[in-house]
């Protein structure tokens, strides 16, 4: 709506989509921390974590669905209304509603399960292959991996065709095989990640207002705004998340941003870079495997407690300074994933 | 040095000023609290402030020492060696050594008082009048204060010429104070700021970041390295100071951080939108200028307690909550300026 009259100065529809989407968190937040409040809706605390989060018990969930109305709220205001912007919210949408699903069947039957790890998984798989195929069709995205001063990787060399409508769908498989792992992984890291106050919201806010700087760099204005909705939708949900969290986002928030941050990548062409970019997410889950692999195998834990973050706080950090100190450190990476981005030449190639 | 080889780069001089210093600050600071706390010099903690404060008592202070060191090494390895980055240099510096004087003071005579207000005072007043005086004669900064979309308000109407050497000192009265004004009161606002574990480093943080941003578009590269570099060292010090903080960053770093953001503002002709940059500072300073006032006519408090943090904290928002959402306050009003130099075409008129 507001893209008309400021089409001339696309930095401030960017800059306009994360005020509009903190606005509309701050302002819907509150009313529903109350209303679950007032349902007896809270988290049941896996009771496999450290001991010190037994005090979370009862804290509200599912703050995740706000941040999804913030974010259609502020792409409907500020985006032009693309295809390409209705898909990626489509995707971000519907593994929310996964996740939402996921969180409250956990309400529902008061215990922290929920949905099968195979349900949520074939759910994950069947959204990202979705969004993949209709990125590499209609978007005409590359079937290929760039990954800086190395080489282009093209993942198409095994494709069929198959005939939809008037046109024809290509589908390179090891491509979507890769997008697919791609967005699935993120999806569960950004959730392995949701374990700590304000962690999750504060690593891909970060994240994202990189990821929208290099979608508006590459001249993809749509993805930028969704990108930095998503942005302010996380300042917007830190406000009530910061230590002690009023709110945690749940499977709502912390699957569908994972999404996001994957389908993104997928438009922008950052499929590799995106990794280093969200390191910190690929290290929480990589913890995650690493532990069960070795134990696994040997019996003893190579980490005190996975994932990461609990790690630590059993080495002595307090909550808050790891999750400071894990900002700080996705703040990193996210810069040197940008500046990678910037040296390769890679702007403009989407 | 790095600078002949990234010379072409000028976006990874910045960027890299920004990790040297963060890399910078992490090698020293544990050696410095080791040093400190061996030491036995620890903040002696103002008893009229909240109860709930007194645990912070031993806390090593003077973090900012190292703040300053970082900063020193960031740019001799990233700038140019120009005049005006020595000149920004020795204002922080100087600023950060008044600071020292006083906290040091406060350790020896093991009380929170230190140096005289009015001697603190003096000092800003005289590093920032020499600042501003070689900014406007050497570095050829238009005694005016642009204030957006509105008007170039000329300060330099009443001037007197003073010989120097072979040249001429001009002495735009008006302008002077007003500029000294401007940076004596960020010196204190960022000082006042400082009363929460993280606080003044995470908003100091994001208004450099976006100093820099702002230099860096005005082509004034070396005052960006020093605004990016002084963001890097409030990133490394944030990894100690995050709640519960290991160090404090003393007088010595609010202040020189408060003078650098002044200073940056008169190199980059934004004197008037620093003020809407950090506006939480002055909203600090405010707080504790509008309590005393109110209470000295009416005996009355407009605040629970003065400087504004403290009044959220009796209001009963926790201090981590206090300062993610001083924080997040703090990049809006950041952002907010930010939109408002490049709306109003300043860009490149410093």
């Amino acid at each position: 709506m507001l893209s008309g009259l400021f089409s001339s100065y696309p930095t401030f529809l960017v800059f306009l989509a994360v005020f509009v989407s903190i606005v509309v968190t701050l302002l819907l937040m509150p009313g529903w921390i109350k209303f679950l409040r007032s349902s007896h809706i809270g988290q049941q605390v896996r009771d496999d974590g450290p001991e010190t989060h037994l005090v979370k018990q009862g804290t509200p969930t599912m703050g995740g669905v706000v941040m999804l109305i913030a974010l259609v709220v502020s792409v409907l205001i500020m985006g032009l209304p693309t295809l390409e912007s209705y898909v990626l919210m489509a995707a971000i949408i519907l593994t929310g509603a996964l996740g939402l699903f996921d969180d409250a069947s956990k309400v529902i039957h008061e215990r922290s399960l929920g949905l099968t790890p195979r349900g949520k998984l074939i759910g994950q798989f069947a959204i990202a292959t979705v969004f993949v195929v209709i990125a590499v069709n209609c978007f005409y995205i590359q079937p290929t991996v760039i990954i800086p001063f190395i080489a282009t990787i093209d993942l198409g060399v095994l494709y069929t065709v198959v005939p939809i409508g008037n046109g024809a769908l290509y589908l390179p498989w090891l491509y979507i095989v890769f997008a697919d792992i791609l967005l699935v992984g993120l999806c569960n890291a950004v959730n392995l990640t949701d374990g700590l106050d304000g962690l999750a919201a504060g690593t891909v806010l970060v994240v994202m207002l990189v990821m929208a700087a290099i979608a508006f760099r590459s001249n993809l204005l749509e993805p930028a705004i969704v990108a930095a909705a998503v942005g302010g939708t996380c300042i917007g949900f830190l406000w009530f998340n910061a230590y002690p969290a009023d709110i945690f986002m749940g499977d709502t928030g912390s699957l569908a941003l994972g999404m996001g941050l994957g389908c993104l990548a997928v438009l922008t062409k950052t499929e590799f870079i995106v990794i280093i970019i969200g390191f910190l997410f690929v290290a929480e889950a990589l913890s995650v495997i690493i532990q069960v692999m070795h134990f696994k195998r040997t019996k003893k834990r190579v980490f005190l407690m996975a994932p990461l973050h609990h790690h630590f706080e059993k080495k002595g950090w307090s909550e808050t300074k790891v999750v400071i100190r894990f900002w700080i450190i996705s703040g990193v990476c996210a810069a040197l994933g940008f500046s990678l981005y910037f040296a390769s030449g890679l702007a403009g190639v989407a």
